[in-house]
């Protein structure tokens, strides 16, 4: 049980942020965010499987696998800081000594550090280094200052994302979690340039941090695609101050259960703001698929539905194109039999059983057309052949899309 | 050595094809064709991966493996016959019948049918049979014949696809193969809605006809993406009639090698051409891999490029985008070392070594955007890891290709 709560990085006890503009995007935008806690904290992190791995998700790799530890984050959006080589590497570096040397009491080594935007140019380190300074005296515990952070560290993203939610532990404890990430394209996580940064005061042991968040992202973060690009920077942060007062979670008991619950809820929550903020979008789109024989299968069904450029566009078009959905589910590995498959549509407009045992219901297209003409559409599979399921979030493909990764270095 | 001549289907010995309008397609335009043979011909095919498969593929297949000889092929356009249960499969069967009881001394078993269009309608049976009535009254072996035949198989396509090559065997005779195919949308072989039909005189063992074909797709047609989508038709059919008058191949020979290499021409043009084709596309793009371990490695690596979306909307833009390039290598599945790798673009505008090491060469901006601007473009990518290479081909994400498919079935 857990209850949503306003709020981002700054929600639970200990968290301070800030966003602002330190001149490495032209537009002027916020391109600079800070997260800095007031003790040292459990750190844990997942990151991109790309071969090609930005400067930064090596360095916090290291970080988060030796030191284990972390206080503060600085991220910087604009350039990704991927494809650079020993400058890249050194640019990381630079970038932790600088927040060390600003920051009273702060170790190099509890610096992580995060980039997003276009890949293979150096980081304007001067630039980074005017920004920590501003960042350093801007940092504040209000709601404000961590959404200030959520739009510094916005590209191609239209709504900043954040979520909080309150969680009462067994001892009586009541816990936070708060988080905020980006992302709009070049997003099919596996581990996207997804950012994601979350927080919590709730005190918990740092290898069972990283093995919740571990275990956590398959069924969030990596169950979203915007366009099938796995990025090289994708990276999850997640922060344990301990400063909520609970006796701190150091097994697999019911506390770790309900931390887990409310983890999945932040997480999911901010997963789905990408999918529905992804580039050019003008709808998110669930596949639901129930049915299955195991949770990994239906989770490879959803994904290759919701990843089906031919599906995107059939949504664009609000176009009940089901043949596209079961072709996607046919081509996903997963093995099934198509003559036994039910296909469903559900928005805020109603739901429709679309397809049973494989073949069109002869409904209506009318009624279809007007479920998928809303901004939230679920399309429920059922595969008949176990009782496993899974999710799975995308969006439409538009002219939209085009025209932003057509022209978007200039 | 095999040289390029004129023609499509009809161009090899025996072979008599047409095409016609049977009123399937709304737009009055043609949709059916019609590939006939004066003899029964040793008969090999290659299908779909796709677990949903459409009923033509389900029966072409039992036709190639247990009959093994074919003499007819019938193709409708405009309806897939996919996802339509036992209807769909009565739809084939009724279609090898009447052609069976129209054409003279045809057995019913040696009908080959294909279907391209629409996913999850039923086959208007009646105008199929109307259609096969005009056909076997239409066909000849002269080269327009085979070209009204590639014209009427098309759907988004917006051009006809053919080509035919002369190859000279060991004891002097001249043989000749001969392909037309289809293929702008859900394109993404492994085995796309690709069909392609390819015919020759050459006397060859039908087995050896299959081995051929099966060993040649995997670097032709199952190398080209437009859009990722794997299609539940997905058809590419041999017939040989043997008419070219030599010593049959029955063994892995000096002709063998022959036969193999003019089929290999003729199914790597096809393939390109449905790149070139892509739906909605502005520009045909190959990715070259070189240096790399294995060729399975190669040929991963190439497909992966082609596939990304970013890359194909960078493509769309003339933006030598090339972290988009790193970043798809990346997430192909193939480990290599990014700090070793070699990409450079090249077209009718020139070359450019544009990274180095996995880092940008400092190129021109201006020059790369003028070598992007071509309607062919060559992307090299040098692992520096060994000698094996792979090509793959595909095309640029257009506003169009939104379009096309945002709106295809009204």
């Amino acid at each position: 049980m857990y209850e949503v709560i306003n709020g981002g990085v700054t929600a639970a006890k200990g968290f301070k942020a800030a966003g602002t503009s330190a001149g490495i995007k032209r537009s002027g935008k916020p391109d600079m965010a800070m997260i800095v806690s007031d003790v040292l904290c459990a750190a844990a992190g997942t990151f991109t499987s790309n071969v090609v791995k930005a400067a930064p998700v090596i360095y916090d790799r290291q970080i988060v696998t030796e030191e284990k530890y972390a206080q503060v984050v600085v991220v910087n959006s604009g350039v990704a800081n991927a494809c650079t080589g020993e400058e890249g590497m050194k640019a990381c570096k630079d970038t932790a000594r600088k927040a060390a040397e600003i920051l009273p009491g702060i170790d190099e080594k509890a610096v992580l550090v995060a980039s997003t935007g276009v890949i293979g140019n150096q980081i304007p380190i001067d630039k980074i280094c005017g920004g920590i300074e501003k960042l350093a005296g801007l940092v504040s515990d209000t709601e404000e200052a961590g959404h200030e952070a959520a739009k510094a560290i916005m590209t191609t993203d239209t709504v900043s994302k954040e979520v909080a939610v309150k969680v009462v532990l067994s001892d009586g404890t009541e816990g936070i979690i708060g988080g905020m990430c980006k992302g709009s394209g070049m997003i099919h996580p596996n581990m996207c340039t997804m950012l994601s940064f979350v927080t919590t005061d709730i005190a918990i042991d740092q290898a069972l941090l990283q093995k919740a968040l571990r275990e956590d992202i398959d069924t969030t973060y990596n169950m979203v695609s915007v366009d099938g690009d796995t990025s090289t920077n994708d990276t999850c942060l997640l922060l344990s101050s301990g400063l909520a007062g609970n006796s701190p979670i150091s097994e697999e008991n019911e506390d770790y259960a309900l931390f887990k619950e409310a983890l999945h809820a932040v997480n999911e929550t901010l997963a789905k703001k990408m999918a529905a903020d992804g580039e050019g979008c003008t709808m998110m789109f669930e596949c639901h698929v129930v049915g299955a024989d195991t949770e990994a299968n239906a989770r490879q069904l959803a994904r290759s539905v919701i990843s089906s450029s031919l599906t995107k566009a059939a949504m664009f078009g609000h176009d009940a194109n089901w043949g596209r959905i079961l072709c996607a589910l046919g081509y996903s590995g997963v093995m099934f039999d198509p003559a036994k498959v039910t296909l469903s549509i559900s928005s805020a407009a109603g739901d429709l059983v679309i397809v049973e045992n494989g073949v069109s219901t002869g409904y209506s297209e009318e009624v279809a057309t007007k479920i998928l003409s809303e901004t939230e559409v679920v399309c429920l599979c059922d595969m008949h052949m176990g009782e496993a399921e899974g999710k799975a979030w995308g969006c439409d493909l538009t002219h939209e899309y085009v025209s932003i990764n057509g022209d978007y270095r200039s």
